[in-house]
């Protein structure tokens, strides 16, 4: 047995996680789709009154079941589904990846399978190598957009337990139209394993006007799970603070395989103060739109292929060498992402002087090598 | 299929966690173990300094090595070795149970085995089972001791991947001497397996003066893995914090099966805060063992059974019908936890006019029962 002796399918991976430089060295991060905008003098101090309270009884541990927070979730929910969503309906976890986990661990696990269609989050076949649930990549169409035949097909094949759909898709920003999820949600449900489909909205705030949230479809689907995030359209990514809205049923199943007080009593403080400043830290959200539509028109001016994108970060291409466009882009100062399918490049959408930044570094890059 | 469509070795399963009950129902709470004294106010402003250095940045993804708080925890377990210990022996979680799930999900999982010694911790078969690793208790000593020949034995036929063995144990406050330790990682470090031993030492501070840490053994044994937690001995249960100390090569593989972002930027800058702390925090670690002792006397003097105790809570018996006493005492306002082996009862160590109003209430159930 080798040392240490680490599961054999763990063995030589390396870490998930973007490659992060420090701000001093690379100024422009574009790299992990952050709101740039931090919050408020009046945030910062709520957060802290809030922290200081929890403080005050740090020594007994925290609602087991964070009602309050459950409460504000439900609320702020409500507002993207004219049925609106109750307490019962929500669950939160440290980061979407946690909630991510657990539903694989209820839901998914060995002898189970789990599907999604590629591109896509690459997070997702960790959770499955992690819960040891069999992962199934099936294939978007060459827009990143689901094909509608070949994804029914594919579940109607595979029997997935748990079908994984970010909306908008990372790192496409692809968002699904509510047809394709009611399919989905139907052929999963029919079919003898009676599969839940999660729609990740971790970027839904940033949608464009006309794309409904999935959350519209829970009243007609028990086998939907719509999960959220408050690290992206909130500015929270320092808070890792995930959650989703499902049946009721399906928050008490979590129940069994979540750690039992996972949520601290800092984490739901500061998320509670945190939602309540709501519409301040989330009223960047239209600026970055307006943003992220001019960078996708100056991309295309400029001759590049770009998906279209209702998320906080677009997906430009095609390169010859991917990896010399985004060395030459971090040479300049401005750190994004090489992921997705070969041949494309992710990146943010910042502050109008990092977009400034990144469109003069890509010029200046795109000069040289021509 | 039934719904929801949870695995078939969940259902049915009651979530794990003590019975809770509001403070102004039940003003003593014995039941979890807790530390009952909570930080002083100077503590509480640097927590919200802390919280509010951070929050001022939430929008950002925090440290996903946490190298400042590894600093500082590799500082404060150094004192409970004279070899020291440095930051890459260091890892942490949202709480010890994260840490245990992490290391079962690198160590264990299907087709690998964990084995402890009954009466252990009641969350043990849950990670387990929440990781398909197989689960097998060896049986203590009638004085819940360890048998060391049977351990040996156990461990020799069943071959186990990870051994779990709280010390001070808990339901029975036991703490391992440390040549029990040390053959037990002899024999599961010399197995066909090359098994890792996990010494949960969340109750470590509260062991009696005589009593050496395991982290002192660290240096014989690279399969050695010793736990801690800021939640009891620390008095930071609402802050979720559980680390260990083993060897840099098991620090990394565990970095392959967390989830990136694991601690948040708040959970990070409130441990640290509390660790500069740590006098204060730790002060009453001598008046609660203080206290303890005191009880265990009283209680053989009252002619129960009770365990000796190296930990923050005392197991005592033996009572033809304990579920009667538990009822009993809660009815006078006095909340302890029903666990442990049958016709035991394990009560928590709390301020002095706590254990009067627990002795007090436990005369009266006796008085009304003979």
């Amino acid at each position: 047995m080798s040392w240490p002796p680490l599961r054999e399918e763990l063995r030589g991976i390396e870490p998930y996680g973007a490659p992060q430089l420090p701000i001093d060295l690379v100024p422009v991060q574009l790299n992990v789709n952050e709101n740039p905008y931090g919050p408020s003098a009046a945030c910062i101090a709520d957060i802290a009154a809030a922290a200081s309270e929890a403080a005050a009884t740090l020594n007994r541990y925290p609602d087991r079941e964070f009602v309050a927070l459950r409460q504000v979730l439900a609320w702020y929910l409500s507002s993207d589904t004219p049925a609106g969503i109750v307490p019962e309906q929500v669950w939160a976890a440290n980061g979407s990846n946690e909630v991510m986990l657990q539903l694989l661990q209820a839901f998914g696990g060995p002898g189970r399978t789990a599907v999604s269609f590629a591109p896509t989050y690459s997070m997702y076949p960790e959770y499955a190598r992690d819960t040891h649930t069999r992962w199934v990549a099936g294939r978007r169409a060459d827009d990143f957009a689901l094909d509608l035949d070949a994804a029914r097909d594919l579940v109607k094949t595979e029997q997935p337990n748990v079908i994984l759909l970010p909306s908008p898709n990372n790192p496409t920003g692809t968002a699904l139209p509510p047809d394709a999820v009611a399919m989905l949600c139907e052929t999963a449900g029919g079919n003898d394993v009676s599969g839940i489909v999660v729609v990740d909205e971790a970027y839904g705030e940033f949608r464009r006007a006309d794309v409904p949230s999935a959350l519209e479809l829970l009243p007609s689907y028990r086998n939907l799970v719509v999960t959220r995030t408050m690290s992206k359209a909130f500015a929270g990514a320092g808070l890792r603070l995930g959650y989703l809205a499902a049946a009721p049923e399906i928050c008490d199943a979590i129940r069994i395989v979540r750690l039992p007080y996972h949520l601290s009593a800092v984490t739901q403080a500061v998320a509670l103060a945190a939602l309540r400043h709501a519409p301040e830290l989330l009223g960047k959200v239209d600026e970055l739109r307006r943003e992220r539509d001019a960078l996708v028109v100056w991309l295309r001016d400029e001759g590049y292929d770009v998906a279209d994108s209702d998320a906080n970060f677009v997906l430009f291409g095609r390169f010859a060498d991917r990896h010399a466009v985004w060395q030459g882009l971090l040479d300049r100062g401005v750190l994004i992402r090489e992921t997705g399918p070969d041949g494309w490049l992710r990146v943010s959408v910042g502050t109008p002087e990092e977009m400034a930044a990144f469109r003069s570094a890509l010029t200046d890059v795109n000069g040289e090598r021509a």
